[in-house]
């Protein structure tokens, strides 16, 4: 480098300095908003069914609009706040420490995901019609890939169709793991258009109104021992003959894993750093006990070492995981969510990971008080069990960390 | 050994060996009972509440009375098969198969532990009260011990008090996890009787009517998402000046931990085989998934290493850990339990940690599946996470084995 | 069963009770050695060169035979003691707690096994020439199969070559792994006579004296820092047209593979109960370390929860791992290796593991003591890092394990 | 944060990006010289003497001083390069993928933690003495602080005495565990100087030249099977009335725990640093092979899934790691090391932690190779057992973080 400086260069890290600081604002926000609305919450979310939250839940989605921190991923022309994504990283591990807290600033999954579909891919109809009101928290929707017969780990290996009749295409087809869709206002989903094409370009993205002749919530699958009700909840669904006009497709015919791909980039992040919320929230709740529980009269829990190496453990590999999943996040606004990919997988496999240690830990530090529901962490215990095998078993991540790295040595793996 | 064979030496060996064709005859007869009569209730038990499978619950208690089954660790005396406790082990592994074939044998916790305790300690009265219908299975029973505001990990930190007065004892306290009090005729309560006594010397056990005056089940606690009913619950409870008469009381004066003390040893033999047989129907479904389930056209899951390895670590600690509990059992059977309890405690920590292990792998093994409460892995995965923390947790089972360990070496650890 | 008693049934059960108070006799006289003899010979052997310490060992040889406990696993014909496997497997164990012991009695490998080979498949000229003074601890040997170029847990992957030239084999290739080659008498060779077999039935297994032309001990392969000597080392070898007598070879053509096989399950449980050993040795060092090191004045090591919790899982897992290795002694003295063999894979990768861990706590627990070779530890933390690799690698025999279990369910794997 | 620009920053921000096209050139630098000039040389080192090795490295020495990158971390006043902390820490990497690359460049311990001493706290006379020559590599120096009787955990817990006599200290006392003591010119002892101090103020750190009388080495203490020497050694060291100036004391009387606990902060980033750069060598290892050794014809180690885990999960942590300690780097340089003290606890055990699996895992997928001194894993796998052991033991390192994190909750531990 030479002395010269360029006025460019000087204006970016001018604007970096200064995102930092509002940054720092936004997390603050955040933080209290989680802390006075949400975590209140808590005991009705864990022990009651969704409906019955609703209107609390509601009332905390108005105050977070009034406070300015409403759907801080979707960029400003959507409605949004226009956070970039390693931004919206540490927003996300705030939210995290609550699980009702993504909801209440509507950035939860799957419509989040939905959100960037239609932002991407979507015509300006289909826009009007569904971003509008996904966006503005009016309506949500769900996303309809895994089939039962068929193992998610092989996204090309599906058997709901979609035919063409004159303009319309016609579904056929079984799904599960449809998260939210109780209540949503629409699925997308994905079903094979091209049969003939080759394995990744055989199926496309439709847009599905929930209330279209022949779709079907089969049941509210019992998840850990939760059927759940409303957004929390995962669907088993049919597509009996369902019609829907072609230009409900999202994207290119055929597309439909492209795209699929395009949108696990970013919402690994997300997740990831949910689960580093979840994570701190843990370590928080572990801390508390250890402090103020009593083994003996005059012995505090956290005087006994087991407890302090759990604690030091929990924190250690939380705080180097953030690390490395931001470290992912900036990598996919350097230079986008394909060349990052392998990165992502790695974050993936190894945060979920580390999330299930650190619940564990929290778990039987706490003792009979971890086993009930009093208290969050057996709620994320059980549901982010599926940490290690939802958007991709921990297995197949691995695998492509490791194909990546090996084509390097000049060896071609599966 | 000198070459003389003494006679009595003789008849118990063949004994033995009868025993040994007559137990394999006698597992033979509970592993199908198992697989016909409690398997296929499975579903309903992991999607419904207990009460509504009770009738076809009754149904296979009939039936394994008729079979000649029920009871297998009561003496003939009181009912029971008679069993000795390295049989009764066997059994309790492949009734451990499913969630619900220790109860439909009436050899469920916490039922069989009080049968133990009114056996050695009861008198003629309790006994005919409480025992009979308790082997019989027209009552059900509970313990109360652990108290919310209080470590479980410390049972002589306790505040629940028994105030002797006239002819009764007044009892007044909190306690919770006392399992399965809803629905049952009576508690036994740990109360402190003896309040200036030595810290294990303080506290007596105290048979409660539950229709007592002052009674209280406050509510059933919800446990990793469930509240559970009847049989399958876990209660808080409030004993608010219940007033029983003294002859209730089981044993001495301030015996009450010598008594729990014994109770545990054989309890814990019961459990760890118990979670070893539900290690064995998690590999079970495993091979099935891994033999049945194809990842792409004609590729099975089973042809994955990665599934492979996991198969044969479960199969590996599954096995030497049976061995590891039979071998306490011995122990048990040969010099007591006060002998055994090292031995007992580590077992106790040694199979809790194999059995998280095991359904972890079960788990991840059947992906989105293992989540769900189709099979029975999210219910074991959620509800044995409890067999680190239940009857002591790993870590005060590993000090004893410790402080046992270091005292042959003249080191006095408290 | 009948209430008949077999007079045979009887006697046997005589002999078992019979033959057990004999065994703990032998244990003890073992362990006594051991200590006595074995313990004091450490610090000279750990630091110094194994040709040193050899005047000591021929002293502590000849004390065993005295004591009655040479060469305990060979039968009495042969000139040993005749134990049984699952009696010598306990030997093996006590013999396990110091590294030289099992040279001192004459049952190290790989000397172990190619006794056992020449016994089973030896002519009688094999025998007298190799046989008798290998038992007698006059002569050494070596088995030369793993080559450097080819996978080790690949065995049937192999260049080697025996072609017959007249009445002779001409040997030609590379080894390496040829443990112990360093002053042996002979070799075992494995190379391939017919290479156009099917691949299991291509190597033969001939004798080759060392100081044959052409046999070449290229170096003692640096061990983790150890070049080592005499017994206590690892050859790269290379046969260049080595010339021996047909007689030479070991049971029929291309029988290597299947002799190889019956070989390693007995070899494997000696393996397996050498690591039981090993972990009892490394408790007591850690139970004394931990009763007299002071780590402030006052408090001793052992008061601290972590060292407590270290030991007890060491404990535990050694324990119920012996119980398991001791059971599949059993099965293949009740039905031989081959049908054994599955149990004989669990075993192996199961024990190694435990070993690995059990050493790693035992290390750790002695801070920089354990690093150096002033104790036993660090010396079998570094040499038993193989025993995940020799004799199969973990990853070799859990498949084994799983393919066997899957082939239960229907599914064939490779 | 206003919209106002202050010139300071501009100015700082662009120091910033030239020094980081300025680092990226440095590392490219020093890679370039560890591929050309060390890895060349390891196995020479691997299985030879360093003294044996010497001549050439100190022709790589020369080699570094010529390309100017020699010692890297020294500032430019004292001869060095001036590197901050952070960019230290990646050099610290490049360099830890050869045993031999920190030697050098100059930049091994514990040289470089007495010029930090020696810089910071020593007298003109004494860097003249024994700084100069350090940076120059004209001599060598070591640390004496851990004493063979007193467990190295508590620093404070020592006998090693220096009493005044005049104008000077006499300094009586054993210690081991002295690295490098082997061809040193001085040793920095720690003694107690105020034996009636606070336990933290009653040591000194006293330079003390090797050839003073009553200095004796007494071994090179035989660690993982090396006796090592030169600078690949570790002495046990007896101190005999040793006499040395009072003026040879570094700092204030009573002040050596608080200059050790200085020197400790960066030492441990080094530290940590080096192993990552292990990490990323194990990796390169584990790719090669699997890429290259062929387990059947045709089939390469990598295809198998077992293998392409281990390599993503070794990718992987050692990623997030390498981001951890970084972090901690970045805190020490804004903050400095007494602030940061519990981030390098972190670090300290999470990197030992993560470099033994990290190892463990190349070692197995290199089968009996690994176990070689062939190539460095075997080296590394036995010498950096150590990791979790010098410079505190995991089990230290763990309470200071959990007695940090739980003051913040009101708890105080000890």
């Amino acid at each position: 480098m030479t002395g010269v400086i360029p006025a460019d260069l000087i204006r970016e890290q001018i604007k970096a300095q200064m995102a930092a600081g509002a940054q720092q604002d936004m997390i603050g926000k955040v933080n209290a908003f989680v802390d006075e609305r949400c975590i209140p919450l808590e005991p009705k979310f864990l022990q009651g069914s969704f409906k019955a939250l609703k209107p609390e839940l509601d009332k905390a989605r108005a105050e977070a609009k009034k406070r300015g921190i409403w759907a801080p991923w979707i960029p400003r022309a959507h409605g949004g706040l226009g956070l970039s994504l390693p931004e919206y990283a540490k927003v996300s591990a705030a939210l995290g420490r609550s699980p009702i807290a993504h909801y209440a600033l509507n950035c939860q999954a799957p419509d989040v995901g939905n959100m960037e579909l239609l932002m991407s891919h979507g015509s300006e109809d289909q826009r009007a019609r569904w971003l509008a009101p996904l966006v503005a928290g009016s309506i949500r929707s769900c996303f309809s890939m895994t089939e039962p017969e068929f193992a998610g780990s092989n996204p090309v290996f599906m058997e709901t169709k979609a035919v063409r009749d004159g303009a319309d295409y016609v579904i056929s087809g079984h799904k599960w793991f449809t998260s939210a869709a109780d209540g949503s206002a629409f699925a997308i989903v994905m079903a094979v258009t091209n049969p003939d094409g080759k394995p990744h370009e055989r199926a496309s993205q439709i847009i599905v109104p929930m209330d279209a002749k022949g779709v079907k919530l089969v049941r509210n699958i019992q998840i850990m021992g939760d059927v759940g009700d409303d957004y929390a909840s995962h669907a088993e669904m049919r597509y009996d003959k369902v019609r829907v006009p072609i230009t409900n497709r999202l994207g290119a015919e055929g597309a439909g894993f492209t795209l699929a791909q395009e949108r696990l980039g970013p919402g690994r992040i997300h997740h990831c750093m949910r689960w580093i919320g979840i994570c701190d929230r843990a370590i928080d709740l572990m801390c508390k006990q250890a402090a103020s529980r009593m083994i003996a009269p005059g012995v505090p829990l956290g005087s006994k070492q087991a407890v302090q190496h759990m604690i030091a453990e929990c924190r250690a590999e939380t705080d180097a995981a953030r690390l490395f999943v931001l470290d992912a996040a900036q990598q996919i606004e350097a230079k986008g969510a394909h060349e990052a990919r392998v990165a992502v997988s790695a974050i993936k496999f190894h945060t979920a990971g580390v999330l299930q240690r650190v619940l564990d830990k929290a778990l039987q530090l706490h003792g009979a008080l971890g086993m009930t529901d009093d208290i969050p962490l057996a709620y994320w215990y059980r549901h982010e069990r599926g940490a290690r095998i939802y958007d991709g078993p921990d297995e197949v991540h691995k695998t492509v960390v490791a194909r990546q790295l090996l084509k390097g040595y000049g060896l071609k793996v599966e």
